[in-house]
């Protein structure tokens, strides 16, 4: 490969119903187009300060702290769980699917004590089940996924939530698939830290985890507190974080008016997240909740509509991405190649012992908008009869349609 | 603050003529632009490859292994060290300013043995001491710095490379501050592993670190396998890296035909990295490099004729970064916000101990051009002047001239 000869690539436009990365909003790409300024400048700090307090909107908390990090969503997992976890606690991850897997696998590597449950793919928990496995393992941290993408289920919080805080174990929440598109009601349901990143409902490109925590987490990090050497030679703490990157004593001191010398902020990722912010709360959190929900049920009933059904317990299903089984005889793979190819629009495949048998599609952030729902509603109609499923045919407009008429 | 009447911000163009982030060259910021595909698409997995190979060209070297991290370039030297060094390892880290702190610090938080020696700001080692260290201490790694930015040396790298391959000891070298401005021959000098950022001479924004490293690193980082029990069930592993965000035998399978599932790419970040690459490799390496030095040299000889003097060893000079003492009666602080009030542009403060003594003035990546050479040393001057500085006026822009000249 001659390197100096590669190209401008020409990328073509995709309608994105997967679960994420999704369609980033244009105005949240015209804000990366601003020019870069140095991270202490005046402006930038003012749009730092910006950008946490939407984040506490979003989450719907008065939680001082809530920023960005400069990373992947399961960074920000990553990072809430190693600074609140240290080799030997006890820490309880209830599993109903990939992310639950994740949490454990994150928790297990701190060196916590981590126990885990789990049951079949397609359920969430009763809170008496969770109690239980709780009062069991008497753990100070519990960590749980809010929606689980790789099953399309959304698990209730609330109770769990009032019982943690009377108990004083810490609740963390993985939001990633459902804050911006769904009610996530971080200080009223009693979650102490929760991470969401901003390629799912927020409509701006993958790069950035959002976290917040409260005081207990707060309080733990402080008495963690490690500053570079570099900047302090007389910071020492034997029980810092083992990573610098991620170390939440180090990134608070750089959201705080101390604008500690951590890492070189991501700034066009800023520019887009803070845009991002901006259109959800301009738009309404509640305006964008119900639109997630409406399109989300237009697409559902559209399916139906056409024959498909939808997986797993219908009273949990997440408002943002949703398992549907394949009809028959589809060739999953093919399907969905042909989909891009033809129509330039994406679906997810199931995963892991779910990937033959369901898509995984989702409806998020600027992805969630009516156009999308009704070219992906025809677009499937039109591919299944063309591989030749039996499905009832002409309904699936009328279906959607109805929806967004009520 | 009502956060529903938070405005689109309004950002000023400014020059920045300071160690990063840069200003982002105008066509990696319409790459930028371009829709968002699934990471898994074809067309992406092919900008991955081609961002691979580009990746190698720029370090000069043939190692299958070059990818970049989503997260900022400290990331990057965290995945690094945390992938060569187990507790218990020894480690020797030369530190010779504030980021051989920060390798010393990661570093130490492995949980590795780590001896450090410190030398006066503004110099770099002689080989000789560097291999008395090194057959004192013994060590496994030994992790340095190239471009000090935070005094503007450059650390010559061969003698040490060629020295610790014959010893068999593993060498990991930070050249975020050098990569695309300077030489850096990876495999000629004996390198093992190195780090760049995106936000330095490639003029992408900051946010991705770019990493590559040779097959010594990787049988390390073989033998430390460990994929999420999610994906994998029996994936099991005593020597598994603390870090799951930055856990290079996962990140290695991403980079892969295996493609392994591990976090979501950050899209428009790649393709501002994957552009970045391209119009570097389209200047030319040799003349990107040939840039830096001109454009430095032509800023170092304006300021001279102006009367300042430069900081540190002057036969190890940065091409990219170089500090200036401050002229006697100027306040550091109110020179730079004027600087940046009436002429938006940026240079740096020193750091730490030279706070208060110089300025760190770099000109990387798209920031570095005859233009913004010009423009900040008639700033210069002018606002020197205007302080009631002694200095020798209307010599600069000539001095400069002469250098653009040859």
């Amino acid at each position: 490969m001659n390197m100096t000869n590669v190209k401008q690539p020409f990328i073509e436009r995709h309608i994105i119903m997967t679960p994420g990365p999704v369609e980033v909003h244009p105005n949240v790409l015209k804000a990366m187009q601003s020019p870069i300024i140095g991270q202490f400048d005046e402006k930038f700090l003012s749009l730092m300060d910006e950008t946490m307090e939407m984040t506490r909107e979003i989450f719907q908390t008065k939680n001082h702290w809530a920023y960005p990090i400069v990373g992947t969503a399961r960074a920000g997992i990553e990072a809430l769980l190693s600074a609140t976890l240290e080799p030997g606690d006890k820490a309880y991850v209830p599993i109903f699917g990939r992310f639950g897997h994740l949490i454990a696998e994150i928790a297990k590597r701190t060196k916590a004590n981590v126990h885990t449950s789990e049951i079949p793919l397609g359920e969430v928990y009763s809170f008496e089940t969770l109690k239980k496995e709780i009062d069991a393992s008497n753990p100070k941290v519990v960590a749980i996924v809010h929606g689980e993408s790789s099953t399309g289920m959304m698990q209730p919080l609330k109770a769990l939530g009032k019982y943690c805080q009377k108990q004083g174990i810490i609740l963390i929440v993985d939001a990633v698939a459902t804050i911006g598109g769904t009610d996530f009601k971080m200080d009223e349901w009693g979650i102490d830290g929760a991470i969401t990143g901003s390629q799912k409902c927020l409509a701006a490109p993958a790069g950035m985890a959002l976290i917040s925590y409260n005081k207990k987490i707060e309080s733990i990090i402080n008495a963690r507190e490690k500053y570079d050497q570099g900047l302090d030679p007389n910071s020492i703490n034997d029980r810092m974080i083992s990573s610098n990157y991620l170390d939440l004593s180090q990134l608070q001191a750089y959201w705080s008016p101390k604008r500690l010398n951590h890492h070189t902020e991501a700034t066009s990722m800023l520019y887009a997240v803070h845009e991002a912010l901006r259109l959800t709360l301009e738009e309404g959190l509640d305006k964008s909740i119900k639109r997630h929900t409406l399109n989300m049920n237009a697409l559902s009933e559209g399916l139906k509509a056409m024959g498909l059904h939808a997986f797993g317990d219908k009273t949990n299903h997440l408002p943002t991405i949703k398992c549907f089984y394949i009809p028959k005889g589809i060739d999953s793979v093919a399907f969905r190649q042909k989909l891009v190819n033809d129509y330039h629009i994406e679906i997810a495949p199931g995963f892991g012992p779910l990937k033959d048998n369901v898509w995984r599609i989702g409806a998020l952030g600027y992805s969630s908008r009516k156009q999308n729902v009704l070219i992906l509603l025809n677009a499937i109609e039109s591919l299944l009869l063309y591989y030749g499923a039996s499905i009832n045919t002409g309904k699936a407009f009328l279906a959607a349609n109805k929806v967004y008429k009520k």
